[in-house]
């Protein structure tokens, strides 16, 4: 994901085996069968039907468990496509990929949609110590910087921790290297420095701009990310490095050895290019007309395979799809499944989607784009009696351990959807160590946990499932 | 390290401030007082020296924590000097700076010792997915490979989990590049496909081996480290590659997509070359022929900055002895700091100071040689009655939480003095994430906590300084 900040990190999970889950469910059943879903604000008698309910609940977690094949593609798809960035050939590879396959699987209705998406490049790029020593540096441009010239930048490097210092010691960045060496506190904070630290350090004087890697844990790992510049000021190459190298270069400044750095990138913004959404769908059988759109993004960064961000809310999403229909519990209303194309250095595809589906009637948007760990529930952007329909259905997610439902939520692709009112949900997980792989090299199939996988695409069948069934749509 | 096994895991940590750990001490100081220190078997009252050791480990440990120059220096040999790999400038020039330090801090006597150890040199290498895609694979050449030819070796992946599957299905490997893709269990057992995995794999009729790095956890690193070739078998190249490629490897060849691989590696064994023992000396009062002996291996491997292995058990160590001269702390016996070379490629150092000290006489041996982590103690080779001695030392480090005297322990570079009869301990700490950076590109300083550092200082300090007061040497 782009710019939702850090999710939930409660780490000391109740872990549950599913017999256990199914005898608790069992027993909450016999509790409170019979018990009324408030449906906007009007207490109606829903026992028969939310009876029926748990029962498919139970099934589509069932069969979560027992059913591979959304982790196989997860697996199948980072290893032969690799990272998809937008313009590249392996995300258009991976769209045709997912395309056919979701025709394999018999949705009733399978399409693409055009979207003009941005084109950067990374090019050939690398930084080196060359003074008091020489060493590579482990770097990742930023997405979006502009080139350094060919022979590369090489200046001392000014090092600061925050804008505050940097503003204080601006007579200092002229015709340096300013390196934001910023501790991680949590993303949302840290990551302004990979966004807008160019502007600032350009409008300083400085003829590049280096961060430490926005991420709490690092082996040397470097994170790339989207980066911004201002019309105002001259556009200066922007690129992080591992943590590791950022604080020893801050350590060299401190103790006085003036460390120099020859920083080389070959980075390029060419012609916006063709690229597409995918989307799947299950009509509804009494209100086919109103939506309930749920998905990721499946464009990625160009470090590592974008496993988690956000191959696995993709195919976490697909397979809740393909589990519903496995299991043929076609709700009253329509299922809609979108892989957003471009969410990275763009946003295009969800612009585009909500543009081109603005006359329909969305009745509740979900994205699954905050990695794929132990699911908690979801994040919820809608109005009160909404969420109180929302939390009288969590309890049958309860097996899964997401069953809590929070204020505020839902994805960056989804967000147009939002802002025009329509209720908006992001599946919530355990995001301790999202940000240790989160747009770097290591995001790669093997941290997501199979296990947790299939809980995740259970309790977003679930949810779709239970929404798209409502006896009447959420209240705006 | 090279060859001791995994240290203590335990991870729950009692965290007292040095304040309370005062209290505990004065407190413990109290009830004790006047208890006798049994020595060799016979109970001799030690009451008022015991009284002005524990004076003395106070002190020690003030100073530790108050004073910061063992850390600073840390900083400064990894930034300043990188790896230091046997035959490198960058080991010379290390140990340059090291001799000139010593003798800024005045120690009596401050000395280097000549070595030849193996030259060993990476020279250029890659590792490259040529099909089903192309793409860098993250590699490191393991220490004592062989080359490949210029232009590298391509060949199919065949991958096991195990030497026995190797055996099973060595009819597959001929002409191939095993890959050892074995599951981190603990260091000494996942070890030896690293070790011996290159035999194994030419013996089966493979033309190149690579292995899942030996460790537990990942953020796409590499590990490097010895390896070992049988005359009988052919020599093949062998490298690691970091755990995720590995098991992405593996998930292909399982699927039937028989990925292949090319390897370019350009490493050269040149001709031994000189590298040096670094000692400095503070002579006993009363018998400065009996020597305590403690220190680390001043070598690393070249990548990271062999930061946990072992540039801080070398600098821990030498800042004991630091801050003894400087508290005025002159033992009875002649307390002797070895900075031992070439312990990751050879163990030179190690066995040339062996011979050359042969017929001094030995009474303790030490190395700190399992990262700096939190102490938790020492773990010692030698007799009952020896180990009897320093379990009543040990509770004055208990403000340090490096009270724990274990059964067996000691260094790969004493190991000799301890073949020989010498009483031997190594350093114990908190292991947990030593094998996330050893021998890795990530062993770096920031990966040593201060105050794990000074902790550690002050256990050598105070072990090796009541070991050289004792009133008679420890028994053998």
């Amino acid at each position: 994901m782009t710019t939702v900040d850090s999710p939930n990190k409660i780490s000391c999970v109740s872990r549950i085996t599913f017999k256990t889950s199914l005898f608790v469910v069992a027993i909450f059943a016999l509790l409170t069968s019979g018990r009324a879903i408030a449906q906007g604000g009007h207490a109606t008698n829903s026992g028969p039907s939310h009876e029926k309910l748990r029962e498919a609940v139970l099934r589509i977690i069932d069969r979560a468990e027992h059913d591979s094949t959304g982790y196989r593609r997860l697996e199948y798809l980072c290893d032969t496509f690799g990272p998809r960035l937008s313009g590249s050939g392996n995300l258009v590879d991976a769209i045709e990929w997912t395309r056919k396959e979701m025709q394999r699987d018999k949705f009733p209705r399978v399409f693409t949609e055009e979207v003009m998406v941005p084109h950067w490049v990374r090019g050939v790029e690398r930084a080196d110590l060359v003074f008091p020593r020489t060493a590579a540096l482990t770097m990742l441009g930023l997405g979006g910087s502009v080139a350094t010239p060919e022979a590369g930048i090489e200046a001392e490097i000014l090092a600061v921790s925050s804008f505050q210092e940097l503003t204080r010691r601006s007579a200092e960045a002229l015709g340096k290297i300013v390196l934001f060496d910023v501790p991680y506190t949590n993303y949302g904070e840290t990551v302004q420095y990979r966004s807008r630290g160019a502007i600032d350090a350009a409008r300083a004087g400085a003829v590049a701009s280096l961060i430490r890697s926005v991420t709490p844990v690092s082996l040397l790992t470097p994170h790339t990310g989207a980066m911004h510049y201002a019309d105002s000021v001259p556009k200066i190459p922007h690129a992080a490095v591992a943590p590791e190298d950022a604080m020893m270069l801050h350590r060299m400044v401190d103790r006085g050895q003036k460390p120099r750095v020859r920083l080389i990138m070959g980075a390029q913004t060419l012609p916006d290019t063709i690229s597409h959404n995918v989307i799947a769908e299950i009509p509804g059988t009494e209100f086919p007309d109103e939506i309930v759109v749920f998905g990721g993004h499946f464009d990625s960064w160009d470090a590592g395979h974008g496993a988690h961000d956000d191959a696995a809310g993709c195919i976490a999403a697909w397979e809740a799809l393909r589990i519903l229909q496995q299991l043929e519990l076609k709700p009253k209303r329509t299922l809609r499944l979108v892989f957003w194309t471009n969410e990275e250095n763009g946003v295009r595809g969800g612009r585009a989607y909500a543009e081109r589906h603005a006359n329909e009637r969305h009745v509740f948007a979900l994205e699954a784009d905050a990695g794929i760990f132990s699911p908690r529930g979801f994040g919820f952007t809608g109005t009160d009696s909404a969420i109180t329909i929302l939390r009288k259905l969590a309890p049958l997610l309860a097996p899964l351990g997401a069953d809590t439902i929070t204020q505020g939520g839902g994805g960056v692709d989804i967000s147009f959807l939002t802002r025009s009112g329509v209720p908006s949900a992001g599946l919530s997980v355990d995001g301790s160590k999202y940000f240790w792989y989160h747009h770097s090299t290591a995001d790669t199939v093997d941290k997501v946990d199979p296990k947790d996988f299939w809980r995740c695409s259970a309790a977003i069948a679930a949810l779709v499932y239970a929404v798209a069934e409502l006896p009447r749509p959420l209240p705006r």
